[in-house]
């Protein structure tokens, strides 16, 4: 296998955690081992589509700090930061074990765009990363050191969502 | 089920097909009856990791006009049109039947954007969608009628791609 790229899936619109999902399947299709590590979504509680087939198709699955205030009003800022961190440190475990071909770290932007990582801290650990791995990062608001360091960017921009019309998020289409 | 909305991924950046097959994992696990059509790709001969994942987990998959004048310069544009309008004739007895929850058309805007599919055509096939059918349609350059009749939209918009740095197609990644 070739070197791994980075990429950043980031923007307004709907497609960056389902085109990150897409890769999985794609990557599994060709015997990719694949993580999955959701930042600020519990991925039992909110019981997204993906989780079992993903799991039933050999996909390991984490979830830190899984939950985020506009979410949830009683949590502080603190304690994302502290899941965040754990989320952190679990990556590095993983990049020193290098037993992934494929790892998403879903909605890790919003991490570092709501300060509860600091961009020097996902910066140093990008900087370990085997060099085979693919690394998929989303979520909106992903900084410029980020996007400089990327080898693959797209920017998913909303030109129309139903969220607009009051359309809730529906099931098998949002989670 | 509530009335399934018309989903347009478009734009020059990577992430459209992706975001549509991770689309059809989570409408899956909910249970949704997909089907997944290409047009312009062979799914056989390209070999997609997605493709034998996908009809492990019961998505019917065909394929219409597999090809395109840009990978292959021997096919001629009536041959090519006469394959995307068995395509569309498909979709509509597919319409008909109502068997599905969830179906995507991938690369439908790349027939229209080129000429094979005339915008009536496509038109006149939405208004025979059934209410409660979720629809995708991806490709580059969908059309200004297209993009009013849909719901949802995003543009994936290439910002850093590596076959810019003539990094190619990767095994995993982009098939």
């Amino acid at each position: 296998m070739k070197r791994g790229l980075i990429h950043i899936y980031t923007g307004d619109g709907k497609g960056k955690t389902t085109a990150a999902l897409g890769q999985a399947i794609r990557a599994l299709g060709h015997g990719f081992r694949v993580c999955l590590i959701y930042f600020h979504k519990n991925p039992e509680k909110f019981r997204s589509g993906e989780l079992e087939i993903l799991r039933g198709l050999g996909v390991d699955i984490y979830g830190f700090a899984e939950c985020h205030p506009y979410f949830d009003k009683d949590v502080t800022f603190d304690q994302i930061r502290a899941g965040c961190l754990e989320g952190i440190a679990f990556v590095a475990k993983i990049f020193a074990e290098n037993k992934y071909d494929l790892l998403i770290l879903d909605e890790i932007s919003i991490s570092l765009r709501d300060g509860f990582l600091k961009e020097g801290e996902v910066m140093a650990l990008l900087e370990k990363k085997p060099s085979k791995l693919e690394l998929i990062l989303t979520g909106r608001g992903a900084p410029k050191k980020l996007l400089e360091k990327a080898d693959l960017i797209t920017e998913m921009k909303k030109i129309k969502h139903p969220y607009d019309k009051g359309i809730k998020g529906r099931r098998g289409i949002e989670y």
